[in-house]
């Protein structure tokens, strides 16, 4: 809708592979039509919900420029408590969604979905995708001075271990301590956060990160940062937050700089759309108490028609 | 696999539609077998996830000889949150599959679903389909003597207003009061039954319920059942708790009793076969603390596909 002109544009054009050079070489004239056109193409964000809006949030912020299209796979929420193919699957199909918009890039703004089907679609897709766990780590590595790092995360995520394996290939010599905390996504989007119990269930399953001598703790879901202040609260003022939000939109940065795909039209009115596989209102209600400025019409898509 | 002999011969035979009568109908001794091929095929129930096993567990105590296959929508769970155009399409995929077990009669063994799908899928089906907001209404409407009913659900239920509607269709004088309690589904499935939270987060959602004049209460949603305890040590002695999954099974049992679907070659072993669309194992573990037996393999199934 936003995008109308350049995507007919962008449709005639080459596709960006993962090596970041267009595929027709031939006339330098067409390459460079074809780049200022990547250039102001968007960035495609997904989540499995409203997460991911905490990383859209800090794009809009640390990269105003750029276009944004984002998809919330709202019908199929929570990835958390499911399994790798199935969080591959559904990744692959919005993946195909996203294409569909023209992106010239794709930020898996999920942890779930970064931990366990990033390698797969990255390997899939000529487009390029980054995750949120290496920029999250990569902060994590930078922060401990005592060398013992504390992750939470959704179920999947720890399963999986990714953030120690990541962490540890920064640097072996860091332990890294992981925690499920299933219940704080619900908590979350159930409007509990200012609740009692939500201070509760953080001491349930954050007392023994706390009494144990970490120095810096990786918010290893995209909700959490929705409840940061609680559990900085909780963690007291010894421990480094890390919201790989911010980290994920500064390596977005250098990945669009490096390609050349940066949009530096700058002074143009940057666009964002919103997509989600279900209930659009609910969603764009929670949206605009998260974004810093007016969530526009939300459409709905048939994901598993992709 | 347990069906296996059934199968084959049951995929020759006409399929009942929703009068309940064989559709052929120039050979009486045709229709005889079929009728006995139909009465040992199995009954279909299904889920959003691990909760309608509340109800298979009330039809194998009250109809031991009936075969059940059982459909658990685990990649896509919870419901609760979802819209009521994504419910149907969810539900018609699910009872499309179980058509391919050969199934006699479904029973949609979750309250969102039964609210915002029965309709629908009733018309679009030539098998008998039964959910359990009929049964647990008509239950309330016994048990009240007060005339004050309340209902518990997750928001979609609450939402759809489907307890009042029928609870007042069939006594107009009854009051009801309706109250979602989206993160009871959260808190069963992640193991805080027992945890001090649980308790809190009762009280926050059923104060005013209990405050109130209600003398019986619904538990509107397939999950409730399992902390069902702590609700009635909440609510105190005053007030009935209706678990819709015994008036089910009861309801199941005068249906297949009407149209001669009962299976009535008593002593044969009953086969119960399981099925979800992710995480099987999860599934298995948890059905094992759910059912009064063995839960044999369970099998993921790619729902989208049907």
């Amino acid at each position: 809708m936003f995008f109308g002109l350049r995507e007919r544009e962008a449709r005639s054009k080459p596709e960006v592979p993962s090596g970041g050079k267009p595929r027709l070489k031939r006339k330098k004239k067409e390459t460079t039509v074809n780049k200022a056109s990547l250039k102001t193409a968007p960035i495609g964000v997904f989540d499995s919900g409203v997460g991911g809006l905490t990383v859209v949030r800090e794009i809009v912020r640390q990269l105003p420029d750029e276009n944004i299209v984002y998809f919330g796979d709202t019908a199929r929420v929570p990835y958390g408590s499911k399994s790798k193919n199935t969080i591959i699957r559904f990744s692959e199909q919005i993946i195909r969604f996203l294409r569909t918009k023209q992106v010239k890039a794709i930020v898996i703004a999920c942890n779930t979905a970064s931990a366990l089907a990033l390698d797969a679609v990255r390997h899939e897709f000529d487009v390029p995708i980054m995750g949120v766990v290496i920029p999250g780590a990569r902060a994590a590595v930078e922060a401990t001075r005592r060398k013992k790092v504390g992750v939470v995360g959704t179920d999947a995520t720890v399963r999986s271990g990714v953030y120690t394996r990541v962490i540890q290939g920064m640097n072996p010599q860091i332990e890294v301590t992981e925690k499920a905390c299933p219940l704080f996504v619900p908590l979350v989007e159930e409007g509990f956060k200012e609740h009692v119990v939500t201070k509760e269930i953080i001491e349930h399953y954050l007392k023994s990160m706390r009494d144990g001598d970490i120095d810096a703790m990786i918010l290893g879901c995209t909700h959490y940062p929705l409840i940061r202040s609680k559990i900085r609260e909780y963690m007291g003022d010894g421990i480094t937050i890390v919201n790989p939000a911010y980290e994920t939109a500064m390596d977005l940065k250098i990945l669009l700089e490096k390609r050349e795909l940066a949009n530096d039209r700058s002074g143009m009115h940057s666009h964002y759309e919103f997509y989600v596989s279900d209930a659009a209102e609910k969603f764009r209600c929670f949206a605009n108490t998260v974004m810093p400025f007016d969530v526009p019409e939300t459409n709905v898509v048939n994901i598993e028609e992709y």
